[in-house]
This record gives structure tokens, C-alpha cells and sequence, in this order.
């Protein structure tokens, strides 16, 4: 199934440090993204690219090479460029959080750049008007460095968020317990502390609400409630026999 | 100004790799972390750490070594565990996003930590259960091999937009449990069980971990723990007396 990543290519403009393709070509195929263009890349004489791609080297060796930026945004429906700070002349940035869904839902239309700059300079003005939708990864003021890779990681975090909606996250298929079950749960619970003496009917104060409070927000499981008054069952009986 | 993301530490388990380190040092200080801890990391003989770090080496240097996991979230109110996968006896993970605002808001009472494991095998089981909130970033079912550093600056990265949203959930009144406090319930738990015959030491099965899971899922408040300590008191005194 050809879903909206397909169309989205991360292009890195004037890379410096192979390393840090080989760790974009990471962060991308980790997000479900195999589109790379790289205009103007160093060569890789020491297979650094290759080693920092972990085991993404499909989307290293797919990567298209251009010589201009011009060209790597051909036949794109939009590009977002991703810069630092607002420029004078470009439309006002996005945080990368509201442009996710915007280039997701671009990528419907056909193909669609994501451009990163120079890891020192960024992208020139020059790179940014040739994108219509500056993007921006809110940092902290005092320290903006957010290394190549881990941009690309970031957004392609959100692009993966914004184009699968990942549903609850994998977890044991435990049936629910019914309010019966957690009914029945609190009344042998107060018969425990009652017979221990925890709970003092004559003056039982707010102990059960609490306990109650403190139960109702676990959103117990079927065989967490046995296994509870099992326990009680237990507690219930001095000769230390197990029950049930 | 102390902000929530001061309190959040950011704990690296068995780290393999001083550039990872480095590469995490880096990602928290672009987000506004600061408190980085290490527990046995690798000596950084050739300042790989210290060159990946870029300009995050007051983050680097101020870290806190520790020998265990366990020393790492001494103080903690709440540790989440970054995991690839859900663990069959831990509480159902969260995604990233959604763990986030959580993790902020639990910072307001008190120290946070956010436990990564070792590169090639994560956290263990064992690891896990130190933590009370499981959390997975989405990745691509077919590649889900996110670097160290780059988990880190996803995680970084929704820590800081959770923390600077100004809608966050208010938080509960009451204070949180300690992570001492919450071992020492355990603790107390397992004595009164096996004292009660409901626990076999012999043959402990899975009941010590089905329990905690139960529990981890509580948020459990200090007055709770005071309170659920009282009853184990009185459950392990068969003449009734009450406790404390």
C-alpha cells in the first residue's frame, strides 16, 4: 500500500557530514520514510554514511543525487523548508507540530519536500524562497543546535503521527473487570479490614472511600480482581492456609 | 525560573556507545534538560561523548554516575521506562505523545526520570519493573531501530511542547509517592503475602510481578502508601490490633 510517506522525500541540501545522512536514512526508515535526496553531497570515502545507517541502507543507497535544490524539488506539490528563525522575506514559519499534518495532507496530491540546510549554515534565503512553507522545531532560545539527524528524527516523528493515527499501543488483550466484580472486590475488602481491625465500624471515618478512590483508578482487569481476593482470602485467615 | 523540564532527568542505562552520550547530552540541552544520569556508562577514553556533544558539555560534565538503576531514581516521583515493545507483566505502555504531558505534569511535585536502555538490548525486564510508566515511540513495525540519541530528542522534543503548552491537565493536590516509598509497599506486600501462605517462596510464580503491574498502574499519592502499609500491618497481626 503506497501511503502518504511514500511521497514525502527528505531532502538535505549541501550535507556536510556523511555521518549525519547515514543517521538520517536511520531516522527516516525508523518513521516509515524512504524518499532521500541529497543535493550536493561530501563523497563518503570512509563509509561513514553507510555505518551511521545502521541497517537502513536501502533508503542510503536509493537516495537520488542532485546538483541543485532546484532540482530535487521537481515535480513536488509543495516543500517546507526547515530553518532556525524566521526570515525577512519568507512566509511566517510553522511550528513542526502544525506543519505535519499540512505536508501529510499535501502528500495526498503528490510529491512532497521536506529541505534541511547546511548543518552550519542552514538553508540560504536563496533555498527558503524556493519553498513555500518554512517549518520550524521549537528549541530552547539559549541553545538551538539541534544536530541534521535528529531534525530529520523529529520530524519525521511527526509526520509518521500526523499521516497513521497509531491507535493504543500494543497491549495484553486482559478482559476488563465488570462493576460487579469491583463491587464485589470492595465488599470482601471491607470485611478483611473489619475483621483485622483496620476498620472500626463503630467509627469508620473515610477509610473506604479511600480505598475505593485509591482502586477505582487502576482500571483493574478481570484476573487482577481473583488475584486481589485471593489475597484477602489469605489475609483472612490466621492459620495462613491459601485460599481458594 | 525553575521550570518542569529542570526536573526531569533524563537516566542512560548501560549505555554502550560515549558518542550516544554525547548525542543525548546534545538532544536534552536543544530542548531545555538538563539533568542527565548515567548508570555504568562506558569510559569516554577517546572524548567521543564529549565531541558528539557539540556545545551540551555543561550537560555532559554535570551528569550523575550511578552503579544501579534503582540509585539513579532515588527521589523520583515518577519513572517512565522507554521500551520497543509491551512487556507482558508491566503496565500497558503509553505512546510518546501521549506519556508526555504526564511526565510534565508529575514534575511539578517532584523529581521525574526517563529511563533509556542499552543500544542493542534495551531495558530489561527487571529495569521496567523499577519504572511505573512504560512508553513507546511509533515506529515502522518493519525497522524500529532508533538510535540512543535520536529516542532521546523525540522524547526531549514532546517533553518540551508539553511543558511549555499551557493547557497541561492540572495536576493532583495530594503529593506523589516517592520511588523509595512505593519499593518500601513492595516490600511490605510481599512479607504480608508470604507470611499469609497466599506466596510460596518456592514457587513465587508471577505473583510479585502481577501485583506491582496492578499497583504500578495506581499513581499511588504518599497518603496512600501510609494508608495501604496500615492495612498490611493489621493484615499481618492475627490478633486484630490495628497498626502504625
Amino acid at each position: 500500500m503506497m501511503s502518504s510517506l511514500d511521497r514525502i522525500r527528505v531532502v538535505l541540501s549541501h550535507p556536510s557530514h556523511p555521518g549525519n545522512i547515514g543517521a538520517a536514512a536511520r531516522a527516516m526508515k525508523t518513521m516509515g520514510l524512504s524518499q532521500l535526496y541529497l543535493v550536493n553531497p561530501p563523497p563518503d570515502a570512509d563509509g561513514v554514511a553507510r555505518a551511521r545507517s545502521s541497517n537502513a541502507l536501502d533508503v542510503l543507497e536509493g537516495a537520488v543525487v542532485c546538483a541543485t535544490l532546484a532540482a530535487a524539488l521537481d515535480g513536488t506539490v509543495l516543500a517546507a523548508a526547515m530553518t532556525a528563525r524566521a526570515r525577512e522575506l519568507a512566509p511566517p514559519p510553522k511550528w513542526s507540530r502544525e506543519a505535519a499534518p499540512r505536508i501529510v495532507a499535501a502528500a495526498a496530491h503528490g510529491p512532497v519536500a521536506l529541505v534541511f540546510g547546511n548543518e552550519s549554515a542552514g538553508l540560504s534565503n536563496e533555498e527558503v524562497a524556493l519553498c513555500r512553507l518554512p517549518v520550524m522545531i521549537p528549541t530552547n532560545p539559549a541553545y538551538s543546535s539541534l544536530n541534521l539527524g535528529a531534525a530529520v528524527q523529529v520530524m519525521c516523528y511527526e509526520l509518521r503521527l500526523a499521516a497513521l493515527n497509531p491507535g493504543a499501543p500494543p497491549a495484553p488483550e486482559n478482559p476488563p473487570a465488570t462493576a460487579e466484580e469491583i463491587r464485589h472486590l470492595y465488599a470482601h475488602l471491607e470485611a478483611a479490614v473489619t475483621q483485622s481491625g483496620f476498620l472500626d465500624p463503630a467509627h469508620p471515618k473515610r477509610l473506604m472511600p479511600r480505598l475505593r478512590r485509591l482502586f477505582d483508578r487502576i482500571d483493574l482487569e478481570r484476573d487482577e480482581v481473583s488475584l486481589l481476593r485471593g489475597m484477602l482470602k489469605t489475609f483472612m485467615k490466621p492459620d495462613g492456609k491459601t485460599g481458594s
